[in-house]
């Protein structure tokens, strides 16, 4: 890959062996050592410009109609991905999520500065799209400048599909996707389908798609779009530099993002920490990574002291996307958790649950991650590690749109263990004005007291 | 509603009866003939801007984070609602949808500029946060000034009702909503309930519903959210003026919108006149509506040269959001069809589902809506009413993620009527590395032929 505007970006070993490889390059692991890679910049090419220029230059650009740095990745180019060309962008429209204010809910736990970064209002609806773009564009460029390319691969519980597939359709390559059968929901499951790839069930769960799929990668042709491949992590890194850019440039005190497969933590720690390497921000926010009690290797960890880190068979839980036993960034994840003073929360389902209806009452419409990572919030404050005065900002995955079920059976009460406080329910009535009058004015009667 | 800004907004008929009303009146139609009313804002006043200095003032305020005119609609909000107080803005970051260019599919049909408005990708997933944003602004003023008001409520075919209480639950309003039992997507029955609304679920249509919330608006302290109350629409311009500003302030020369209850249709064309007025712009497009066969009062009246309208009884549909057999919005809808050279286009269950899944394999998530509008487009280009070169824009009215049971229906090959040439199904395999490469490398030697 040419250099492209005096910038330049290579994957390096993550364990810090010698050697640096082309982001056009297919090259998955260290071929020294066997550990992931990282994409590493050219940090003193970085430097021709200050941090006031870089900000001045993100901001002109942002959600901007000059194709394609109106997208909240694509604004990031020379931090991203330098060496794509324009004409091989994928991009629709990625980032720029709106920071909600969670004002009455913040209220509601006694955090008057609680924001939810809502990156499941997206293409595909899950953060997973700001990564995806940047995969798809180099392999695009990889396939336009004649690399034997056929089809790009991934493992997935749901979201990660969805985006290569949508990504995949847009640009005309094949997707292929391994999916864990009866673990991912309906609406993730259709997707992929309906974008038109190629979809497998497997009947194991997702540790064993990805093991699967990691074979695949080694055909010829088959380009491998898991998280491991730290292209992606090169566009999930901006939802770091995005909430910082939302906030006028200011650092939040916390952020609180849920853990599955970890590459996401090790992401929004590298954006955090290219801004402090540019100059753009002087303080690092405290990271907390929250994890569903059914598949919590990383909490369990925490609670060692880091000492070890064991691999377990994640058990069933809401948070589909996150039932993951054995991580494939856990390395990046807890190098990034000791340099942003992290801590490690769990949620059970009830927790989790509890939080996403407490979130809903008052606007959002919470996926269960995100439900994990506000019971992961409520213990920090309730514990006062998060204090009154604090900003903190929930990184909400994806859309509770792709959900539904889990909203469907908490509010019926199917949601085993939990108590359901939160519950609403519909009431059905026949087509007559009085019986609609009678209702309506006893619940405002009930609401008024 | 005081003037704030020197600039005034006030509700008048739209038969043209003589009197206006201030924006913070509880009334919806005109006292003299009955008529709905329409926002009439003082263009005189507006005037005070040049054309210039409106497009660099919206263009400087785009996606900002000065609260609240980041907003798409509160950016415009000298044209919306120029009385409401910063401070009672309920704003989620409405507007600012990805215009997405549907460069594949638009080559399949041998148009190369063709847009989608991907509405729904937005905070409850719809249009209708455009509208909903300034009603329930304007309500949480009236409250704060006093008056009476106990609840807002809506009648919905799903998408005004998940817009309405996530609202009302931000602000911390008490919301009802009346739907028609079983007649809409369980995504979207779940939205309201979620966010704290009292659902009413009837034995009866949308039309029903709509004539109980009526009523039910007589009541005290209840103030209607439905489209007959013309806030919404002066939010649901905007997506008029985005789209322009969009390609940088040119005008396209087709707008494709989905029409049941026909709010929308007057909005955009409220939004491109309020541009023609103020010399933003200097032609109009021509705007298709387009129908659902089984809910087609407007194509009817269309097809008979407007000489009459009927209401009728709408037939299920796929598109469940428009099926609306007797719309209120009529008599406004019509008269912006003639203003802008418009037609109608209908759709049956099998053009819409077909349409929606040839647009899926692209890249979007089209929900039946958007079916029957890219359904209406590829009836215009295929007699060529569009042309090659024109530039027409597809209004996605809705996320297809409300909307799964009929993506997994059609894929499954269940929907009535429909042949399924673009169906896509799971491929199931035990966890078995040569089953998944056989698979893999069947299919991509099939898909290089």
């Amino acid at each position: 890959m040419r250099r492209v505007m005096g910038y330049e970006a290579r994957f390096r070993c993550v364990a810090g062996c010698a050697g640096t490889y082309p982001l056009d390059q297919v090259i998955y692991r260290c071929p020294s050592c066997g550990e992931l890679l990282e994409v590493a910049h050219d940090l003193e090419a970085l430097r021709d410009r200050s941090a006031a220029a870089w900000m001045r230059l993100f901001d002109e650009r942002w959600m901007s109609t000059r194709w394609p740095y109106g997208s909240g990745v694509w604004g990031k180019k020379e931090w991203v991905a330098p060496g794509v060309r324009d004409e091989c962008v994928v991009s629709m429209a990625e980032g720029g999520s709106n920071l909600f204010w969670a004002e009455r809910y913040g209220s509601s736990l006694g955090v008057g500065d609680l924001w939810l970064k809502l990156c499941g209002n997206s293409h595909t609806g899950s953060f997973k799209d700001l990564g995806m773009t940047v995969l798809v564009s180099v392999v695009r460029q990889m396939i336009t400048d004649g690399k034997p390319i056929r089809a790009i691969a991934c493992a997935s519980t749901g979201d990660t599909s969805a985006a290569l597939a949508a990504y995949c359709a847009a640009a005309g390559i094949r997707a292929v996707v391994l999916l864990p059968k009866g673990k991912i929901s309906t609406a993730q499951l259709v997707q992929p389908l309906a974008n038109g790839a190629l979809v497998l069930a497997l009947d194991t769960d997702f540790d064993g798609c990805m093991a699967l799929v990691q074979k695949l990668a080694d055909e010829p042709g088959v380009y491998l779009a898991n998280s491991m491949n730290s292209l992606r992590l090169e566009g999930q890194k901006t939802v770091a530099l995005e909430m910082v850019q939302q906030f006028d440039w200011q650092v939040p005190d916390w952020v609180i993002i849920p853990g599955g497969n970890l590459g996401n933590v090790s992401a929004l720690g590298a954006g955090f920490e290219m801004m402090m390497t540019l100059g753009l921000i002087t303080k690092r926010p405290r990271i907390c990574v929250a994890q569903a009690q059914a598949a919590n290797p990383l909490y369990r960890a925490y609670k060692q002291g880091w000492d070890s880190f064991e691999a377990m068979t994640a058990e069933p839980t809401e948070a589909s996307a996150i039932r993951i036993g054995n991580p494939v960034s856990v390395r990046r994840a807890i190098r990034t958790l000791k340099a942003f003073d992290g801590v490690v929360e769990q949620a059970s389902e009830e927790e989790l649950s509890e939080a996403a209806a407490a979130a809903d009452r008052t606007g959002t419409y919470a996926c269960p991650h995100t439900g994990v990572a506000l019971a992961a919030l409520e213990k920090l404050v309730a514990r006062r590690e998060i204090k009154k005065g604090d900003r903190a900002v929930v990184i909400s995955t994806a859309n509770g749109l792709k959900f539904t079920d889990f909203k469907v059976r908490y509010h019926e009460g199917r949601i085993p263990g939990t108590s359901g406080r939160g519950r609403n329910v519909p009431v059905e009535l026949p087509p007559d004005y009085e019986a609609v009058k009678r209702a309506v004015l006893s619940d405002l009667d009930r609401s008024a007291k």
